[in-house]
Order: structure tokens, then sequence, then C-alpha cells
């Protein structure tokens, strides 16, 4: 029925102003507020319609748009955690899974089942599209962390190492953004706001 | 040339983190925290994913997304008009048609020229596209002024009457919605939340 439909769409509607509440570690750009992942995933957006030009191959921009959206809704139960995290993997946890399940859950039966989806197969990045989402997902942090004078990098003594290794995922979704990306990071060692591992 | 599209794109996502900052008069939901515009745009955004099939027709989802991403990005230099502002008119103003020329022309020509159009689309509200958008924007703070007690309505004074005269746009883009909302407004008339006029 179209009415009880809508009942579930608006519960499910409420429940995820949550995500206004979840601060993440990266700053905004040239800032020290933390960014929550509302204003993130709306950056993601944005970046997905401006830069999908970029992509290696053609893209469903509605597709990506959908994963950039929704991708960090499973952390109002799960919580954010850090990129850089060395305890707690980043990816995909089981603790996520079950997130996934409650809250897409209280939309309608298919719904609910496409969203789970389009969410699971951003977790795999293995589509093209789950591939050019996930690069504007590293993407972001790298801009704000350069606009930072080093942001999280310093912050949390990450180095050019694990970074460049994060990175370089960008190139599967854009070889042009990754060369930028990569001038990036290896001007910030040059600015000193960026270090490289001295073992 | 490609490097000089994506500087001007990274720039243009750059100065689109200012949304971030800029304060609207509504409130989260259950909150006395106010929403920004990011955190809006980006609701407004899930908010046309879950609700595109109850449009009266069918409509272009990508293009909605895009305007509900876009709409707010002027505000950057115009700030936001309250919708029961008595003075300063809410919709499309020059003051709005200047931001969108120099914040949409810090992207590429053709595409500073797609981004205008579409904002343009948006505002004049004729389009399935723009009408879907625009019960979209309605219904968002509809939700949250009910969840808050009244919200805005009490806050500034504003009457059943008035509330009934904006949030009647909803029926444009969606007869099931707005029979929904106009229940919610009825029921906030019941509860004391919503007062009519007694002129």
């Amino acid at each position: 029925m179209q009415t009880d439909s809508l009942l579930k769409q608006v519960n499910f509607i409420k429940e995820i102003d949550k995500v206004k509440y979840i601060q993440r570690k990266t700053k905004l750009f040239n800032s020290d507020r933390n960014e929550n992942d509302a204003e993130h995933s709306w950056h993601l957006a944005m970046m997905t319609i401006v830069l999908a030009e970029h992509s290696n191959v053609p893209i469903d921009v509605l597709k990506v748009l959908k994963m950039v959206l929704i991708h960090d809704i499973v952390e109002i139960d799960a919580g954010d955690t850090f990129i850089y995290d060395t305890v707690k993997n980043h990816d995909n946890t089981d603790e996520e899974r079950i997130a996934a399940e409650r809250i897409f859950g209280l939309l309608p039966k298919e719904q609910a089942q496409e969203f789970i989806a389009i969410w699971e197969e951003f977790e795999a990045g293995l589509t093209n599209e789950a591939k050019f989402a996930k690069s504007m997902d590293r993407f972001e942090p790298l801009l704000q962390n350069t606009s930072n004078n080093g942001g999280t990098w310093k912050e949390f003594n990450v180095d050019y190492e694990k970074v460049y290794d994060k990175k370089k995922v960008i190139k599967e979704g854009s070889t042009s953004i990754w060369n930028y990306a990569e001038n990036l990071i290896n001007e910030s060692v040059e600015k000193g706001i960026l270090t490289k591992n001295k073992n």
C-alpha cells in the first residue's frame, strides 16, 4: 500500500537525521571545525557531479550519487572509524552490516534491499561506479588536509607512506584526478606538512 | 585542456565548503541545533531518492538531485532568507543571480552554464523536476517543525494560514506526499503547536 510505504519512508528520513551528529576526524577547509557525515556526503555528491567527466570509464552518475549519499548512514550505529586507525579496520565490519540491515530495513522491503545492495557495492569497490565513489571519498580529505597545514596527518602522526597507500586507489576511479592528487601529496612532503617514514 | 578544467573544478569544490557555515532558521529533528545548508541539501537529496516514486509524473531523478544539491550554494554570497520573512522575498533575487554567476562561474564555462541553468530551473519551479525538488524543500522543515513542538512556527509567530500557503505547493510535486503533509499541518493545529489566525 502506498500510504504504508510513505510512513516507512518518513520514519527512515527522520532516523537518518542522526548522520548530522557523526563527527569525522577531518576538519573543514581552512578550519579547525570537524566535518560531520552529512556535510561530507553532500560534498562528495557535489564532487561527483562536478568531476564525473574525469572518470576512467563512462559511469552511471545517479548510481554513484546514491553510493556517496548513503555510504556513511551505517555509522549511525557503527560510528566513524578513522581511515588510519591501526586497531580497527575501516572497511565493512560485521557491526556495519548489522547497522545496514537495521537502518535501511526501516524502508519498504524492495527499497531496503536496493539500498543495502548499493551500500555493499560501494564497500566492495569492484564496479566502475564504486571505484569512482571511492576516489571521491579519498580525494576530499586530501584537499582538506592540505588546506589545513597537514590536518589529521599531523594530528595523528600519519606518514607519507600510509597516506600514499590509502590515496592511490583514486587512480582506479580517475587517472587524471590521481595525477593531481599525487602531486598534492608530493608537494605536501616538500612543504613539510607530511613526513616520510625515517625507518 | 583537461588539467585546466580540473584546477577550476577543485577551486569550486573548495569554495562551496562555505555552504557548511550557512545556518538555517530550522532546527534538526527533536533538537535545538540549527541545520546548516549542506546538511539540509544532503537530506533533500536522500528524500529525493527515497520518495521519487511518489512523484505525480515520472521524473529525471538525476536532474532533481542536482537541483537539491546545488539549490542553496548561492547563499554563500546572498545568505539564507527565512521563508516566512515579511520584508525580504525568499525567491530568486538579484543578489542570488549575481551569486550564481560568481560561484558557478568558477567552473569551466560549459559546466558553469549547466549549473546556472539547473539552478534557474529550480527557482522557476515550472518543470516536473523543479516541482518535485520544491516539494522536498518544503516537506523537510515541516517534518522538523512538527518534531520540535512547532519549531520556527512558534519561534517566529507563523500562523496556520501562512504555513498552509507555503506548503501547498508540495501537491504540485506529489499528491500523496501532500496528503500526508496536509494531515500533519491539521494535526499540528489540534495539538496546539500551530495556531489559526484569529482575525
